[in-house]
């Protein structure tokens, strides 16, 4: 991987990388907050998932994220939302499939399945790579994203017993077989057997006896796409009957933007910071 | 002046408005943030003054200073740049000079004059119509920004004195009759004559007799437009001459960035409400 670009912010450096991707069979990008107490001393991480349509900028721009990894000796791990470049199938005209729209699965069909495999990407071989070459404690992660990138955390967490000491989501694409987003991309992707969602879907793998130690969910109650999109009573009722602690705060007059976002990544940093046995 | 969008963030309201301008003579868009304590009482006010090329957009979303204002009682008050629309003259092909640079002077010529009227919209029309329109402490405000609005922020302050509480700065742009960015502009608005210039440059402001209770600067060290274009050596030694107290803090390793920006903001707005007798 290569350095190419660093930024001081908080006393740590916001850096962004590219590299070669085996499991996307592309250059990717991602960026990296190493905070101050990483000059010291190998720290956790917490990767953030972004949603539909952005890259790494995102998030590291606009969440005000770097002040409470700062304070809590966290990296945060932020990668893209797809593979990319002019060799990668794309649906240019959409926003919500392809490029930008990865969905945090490994695609089986094609066009996409040769590059799109952005779930091995995130689980294995992104934590191989900067836990192999930046100052981070090996397998000591957890993991947190929005709306896709919820999902993606979500998922990331439910199929991975034991990998991530903590997870939680903001505005979770919560019940993706269900909802015109995860019904388009999964289709694409994996094909038009609904069979096959199930292992991609938050809430029917909890139903399918997936577990978790506990998950943390912040979701605006005027969310313009909590009708039709996000769905998280289904998850909430998931969880209830299968005895997996839920903390479901539905959060009065907060919208899906980051904004939002900002306003309660504090919390949700604090609660992977105590997972991880983060601390100045 | 008609509110256009309102997000709610740490518990109160990022609000965006748009009204038709008399010192601009031009429809003008700016933005508020109305911290919860808003919701109660009336509340005091910093005002920022953003850089070149920028909108009221880029300091609401990147510099997380919604949060240090909501556990502040701090209103946000965050205009454009300079005037806008097709009818304003502009330099599409330049990023320093017309629209998102009107470098908070009032302009004495031809094509800009009749619209580049920054400094008696920040100073006076702003604050006129937000102090009636929205629960803000009369009078009760200060002055901060970054780059030219730094510059912008300094030059207010020193040329007002009683109105602004406190004033501070990010990376301003000290010296501008000095540097490439204030020659293109002062030339442009202001002519040729560079006695004219005078009273819109911090620095012979001071010279001049202009006095100010304190400022606070901070500037990055490998700011990449530290050497050219803004001159702190010059403020400081001004002011050591003139008996004014100036904290200037030479940041290690930061840069011109929002990121620079955003590590040391809460300070500034620390520095700011305690001003201006803020509190929760």
């Amino acid at each position: 991987m290569k350095k190419i670009e660093s930024v001081k912010e908080f006393g740590g450096y916001l850096n962004r990388y590219r590299h070669s991707s085996t499991s996307c069979q592309c250059e990717m990008t991602f960026s990296v907050y190493l905070p101050p107490q990483a000059q010291q001393r190998a720290v956790p991480a917490v990767y953030w998932l972004s949603g539909l349509t952005c890259t790494d900028d995102n998030f590291r721009t606009k969440a005000g994220a770097q002040r409470y990894a700062a304070e809590l000796g966290l990296a945060l791990i932020i990668p893209d939302t797809s593979p990319r470049g002019a060799d990668v199938p794309d649906e240019p005209e959409r926003y919500d499939l392809g490029q930008g729209a990865g969905f945090y699965v490994n695609a089986t069909r094609e066009p996409w399945s040769g590059h799109y495999q952005m779930y091995d990407y995130i689980t294995r071989e992104l934590p191989q790579l900067v836990e192999a070459n930046l100052p981070l404690l090996a397998g000591v992660k957890s993991i947190s994203g929005h709306s896709m990138g919820g999902h993606g955390a979500l998922i990331c967490a439910l199929k991975n017993p034991g990998a991530y000491r903590s997870v939680s989501a903001f505005a979770p694409i919560c019940h993706p077989v269900r909802c015109g987003w995860g019904e388009t991309c999964f289709s694409a992707y994996l094909g038009d057997d609904r069979s096959d969602w199930q292992a991609w879907d938050a809430t029917q793998l909890i139903e399918a006896g997936a577990t978790a130690s506990a998950l943390l969910v912040d979701q605006g109650t005027v969310d313009e796409f909590l009708a039709e999109q996000l769905y998280p009573q289904d998850l909430d009722a998931a969880c209830a009957a299968h005895g997996i602690p839920l903390i479901l705060r539905m959060q009065e007059g907060y919208d899906h933007s980051y904004h939002f976002i900002a306003s309660f990544l504090g919390e949700h940093l604090a609660w992977h910071a105590r997972a991880l046995g983060a601390g100045v």
